[in-house]
């Protein structure tokens, strides 16, 4: 009944850009930039650790922003529907030292995504990436093991493994995501996106 | 930080094992043999859907039962420890069908198990597995997404899943799964699989 695993990315669709929280509360216009405006991932983080180099912010910084986040409205009840009725997985291209305060607040799902090199001094010096193009990646590896695969996502980052899902869908995306990938479904909303997710499901949900 | 997931058995491991207590609830003893007595697990499938047609039970009488059902004393507790350190995800040979009221009970981790088929009439005439050595081949695929898999589980089902993993740990072993399996570290209780998870982490864990 229930061989289907949702793969959800994390910011943008749970949680708000964790860097753009950090631009505002720095009032560094130029942490601003996510990958929704560049799509190279590694050239945005060289700038994003540039930036907080020649500004002297360390991990301590930005951890103290992240714990004033709060996950986006309604996501947790959403997450919550999704737990009940799938298996989710949260492929994302944070990192685990800065998502921890939000895992609390959902409820610890499980995260896939990478990590970062800080020096003694706390001073973020470099990142890893777990494996490049991890995001398809897992959905290949899920679907190997033979699940059917649900995905949503509203970036650049997000577009192969939605492409390579048996259901990926763009949740409230920029307009040129949705410009450059006309064929992925667009929903704007967490009743949109599970609307989504019970149509392709091959069960009948109960709610 | 946390690039480490911990794959765990369900039954035997968080809670306890059903078809014992279908055995004893429906007074069927040809039902109290588990992998544990009997390593081919086709063999032992076919042997309790022979054994449920002949007294004519379906999957709501089987339902009934896993409902009174808790998790083990301290799984719960054990389970939120992980899922705060680790990304944790269950593997069991057991069914979607049979498993969900005991996930409502553990806050809902990801589960990766296998399918009943039922017919119009509530019975049980099948089983589908997702996979064969769908254990085994989870560890596999976390493996080359380039994660470290700790690994916990008591039965037959579980020692190709432990010796493929980083750390695979024996939980609360019958005595001749530790006989045939003697490079496998035994734990007896959730402290000491704890302490294994905890050693073998390349992180300080901070409880």
């Amino acid at each position: 009944m229930a061989m289907e695993v949702v793969c959800l990315d994390l910011e943008g669709v749970l949680v708000p850009e964790v860097w753009i929280n950090v631009a505002a509360q720095t009032g560094l216009d130029q942490l601003k930039l996510t990958t929704r405006d560049i799509s190279d991932y590694d050239e945005l983080m060289r700038h994003r650790l540039d930036v907080l180099a020649r500004h002297g912010l360390g991990l301590a910084d930005i951890q103290a922003v992240i714990a004033t986040m709060a996950p986006l409205p309604g996501a947790v009840d959403f997450l919550n529907w999704l737990r009940r009725h799938f298996q989710v997985v949260i492929l994302s291209d944070t990192f685990y030292d800065f998502a921890r305060p939000l895992m609390v607040q959902l409820d610890h799902p499980v995260l896939f995504c990478h990590n970062l090199t800080v020096d003694a001094a706390g001073r973020v010096v470099d990142y890893e990436l777990r494996l490049p193009e991890q995001k398809r990646a897992a959905v290949e590896a899920f679907q190997r093991l033979n699940f059917t695969v649900f995905a949503a996502g509203d970036s650049y980052n997000d577009t192969a493994m939605l492409e390579q899902a048996d259901l990926g869908v763009l949740f409230d995306p920029p307009d040129k995501v949705v410009a450059e990938f006309p064929r992925l479904p667009v929903t704007r909303n967490y009743r949109e996106l599970a609307d989504q997710f019970r149509a392709a499901s091959s069960r009948q949900l109960s709610d």
